[in-house]
């Protein structure tokens, strides 16, 4: 395998640079967002409409994936890629994000420092020791443990060309000091699974060139953030991530990527996780991010919602909203989509009003290509030195 | 334009027929099936999925679209072809059928004789008068009157190339006097739907060569069924309808239509309403249907049931089964459909199980199809003077 990541552009003004992640299933022009296929399907989409739209890779998630169908069902499909009939590049979370989000209820929620509504049921759900965590399906509240080691024997089941190392997940208020011994534990988790990844006969495996990415933590905390970004950085990883508490806002995520990209390698690839808002895909790129995902696209157009290029509206529009009744233009003019190039605004309203499912189609499809052809801006004004023109057509305000 | 409909072959063993029906947007091979667009969308799938998989023409329901989103919306938007994006053949019901099944609970129940659970409801949300019929709203319970004029000014404003006249639907127990008055009472409306369409300047439709179907009532009764398609026939109709009660089983269905076409003119095409089952469509075929229209393919797909070609299971697989787990073929071999080029068992098993939406999609893709294609096999046929070996190769027994 060549480097998985070598760097094609820069930008002057900015940290933004494109590149090429090299992967068993093809290569990936970053920066790219990847639509989240949490069980094994984008959803409402089929995997060539993904193709089609521009899609380079898409993301599962380890911990649903796990406890239905199962990775061993999986690996006898042949792997996710086979199983779910999307023959481009696949990354896999760990798992760990959403062993905790869930009991948390809601990432959201935690990123944005809003207590839960039921701090109690955490030690109910999930209970963490420094060898594994344990919690309850989601599904039938059976029991699991998950260990760093049995994280990636689930990944390498599933196949995907990326995996991600196992982590605590502290929560937004946790504090310095949790959060400080939370990021050890997790340095530790990654030294064990990267032994478990090398350790494993890579020939009994449905992909036996995977990619495995190590994960920053530290809060929102400089000196942690530094710390954790220096640790995982000389472990020997293909990539990294960047994860844990983003911080309460827009502006602290920021802060939080600004205060980490700094102390990582150039050549390795950078994923913030669980990011695709499109002000947060242009402050990432602007801060030397590489790789985004988000279940962004297809949960808005499951609840009505159409990405628009409008800084004024954040991007979004109501399709249900009763200005569209009588509209006969497509949900954003020149966008280049199915939903698009087919269908009006006034026929979307009313399919959406009238519960149809099709209406969710055209919505996720529409979203989920508007984000990628949005990250084909950038890339395209990464190449030409225009990106500080392209964030600001976009955003509507100067970079910087 | 040219005759509505023209033959092109016949069997010699049957009463069965192929032929073509000319209509503004293009011609329809028949024997036909066509899938049903109740409120302007074949629910989950596309028009270019349904053009691509073999749909010559599809069927809109008034009742619904006059409720939601409205007729007058529609012909603002240029009529149903232009809002749904289907520039295909469309045919439009009358809207009778649906005001009194609907408040049946179902015309699933009445045609099988099964008494309704509250008939007394009947009074409350529809009446019938020698002018109209005036029901509620399912959507909001406001009160709405449908004419015979009403529901042609309706379908005018969709624009579909084939409209029918407004019926009224008797149950099925009504009995033989009721069922006289009620089908005396359908021929006068008959009359009031053809001056209706004809009086109307046609410069003001989005569709100007609309063609206009009768519909035959008459119950179970040979001499009310001969009397109706006797009279029907001779009002001057581009088409035939096979409408009211068709009897407690198919049996008598069977026995409902043979009782009628030997009535009706050559020369005029035959749609047999709301039939869709495998073994339906080759009685209907051998006893001269031409068009067949059913709900079946997308509902069956929404509750997680495939057609597949065995009569031993009735043309059903429940894919929630848990023999399909680790199934790695198609849910039939040899469809040429998308979903079975292109996913296994197993997956839309899994899909199917975990409530994904793309199970949803895939299996109505997959019915809609299998009906399409079976229809083009049984076209082919008749051209080649093979229907009796059709007949036999999928009902699993001699025809006749």
């Amino acid at each position: 395998m060549p480097p998985a990541f070598q760097i094609t552009a820069r930008d002057s003004a900015s940290c933004a640079r494109a590149g090429v992640v090299t992967t068993a299933h093809g290569p990936v022009m970053t920066p790219v967002f990847m639509p989240v296929g949490t069980r094994g399907t984008v959803k409402s989409l089929t995997p060539h409409e993904l193709r089609d739209h521009g899609a380079q890779i898409i993301l599962g998630n380890t911990y649903h994936l796990y406890l239905q169908p199962g990775h061993e069902l999986i690996a006898r499909r042949g792997g996710l890629h086979h199983f779910m009939a999307w023959d481009g590049p696949i990354l896999t979370d760990s798992g760990g994000f959403q062993v905790f989000s869930l009991v948390y209820g809601g990432i959201a929620d935690e990123i944005k420092g809003r207590r839960p509504q039921h701090a109690e049921r955490l030690t109910d759900m999930v209970r963490v020791t420094e060898d594994a965590v344990i919690f309850k399906s989601y599904l039938d509240g059976s029991r699991h443990v998950f260990t760093p080691e049995r994280s990636i024997q689930v990944q390498h089941g599933i196949g995907a060309d990326i995996m991600v190392c196992f982590d605590e997940l502290p929560p937004f208020r946790a504090g310095y000091d949790y959060t400080a011994q939370s990021m050890e534990r997790t340095h530790r988790w990654a030294a064990r699974c990267l032994a478990a990844h090398h350790e494993r006969p890579r020939a009994t495996l449905p992909n036996r060139d995977q990619l495995l990415f190590g994960i920053v933590h530290g809060g929102v905390f400089p000196a942690l953030r530094q710390a954790s970004a220096e640790h995982i950085s000389s472990m020997g990883f293909d990539g990294i991530c960047i994860g844990g508490s983003l911080g309460a806002d827009k502006p602290q995520m920021y802060d939080v990527v600004a205060m980490t990209v700094p102390h990582l390698p150039e050549n390795l690839a950078r994923h913030l996780l669980g990011v695709g808002d499109v002000d947060d895909l242009f402050e990432g790129v602007a801060r030397g991010i590489d790789m985004f995902d988000c279940v962004s696209p297809t949960r808005l157009g499951r609840h009505g919602t159409a990405l628009v290029r409008d800084p004024a509206r954040r991007w979004k529009l109501n399709v249900s909203n009763a200005a569209l009744r009588e509209d006969d233009g497509p949900l954003q003019s020149d966008c280049p989509c199915y939903t698009c190039r087919t269908f009006s605004r006034a026929y979307i309203h009313y399919l959406y009003r009238a519960k149809e499912l099709l209406a969710i189609r055209l919505l996720s499809l529409h979203n989920v290509a508007f984000l990628l052809n949005l990250m084909a801006e950038v890339r395209q004004a990464l190449a030409e030195g225009r990106f500080a023109d392209c964030y600001a057509a976009w955003l509507g305000k100067p970079l910087g």
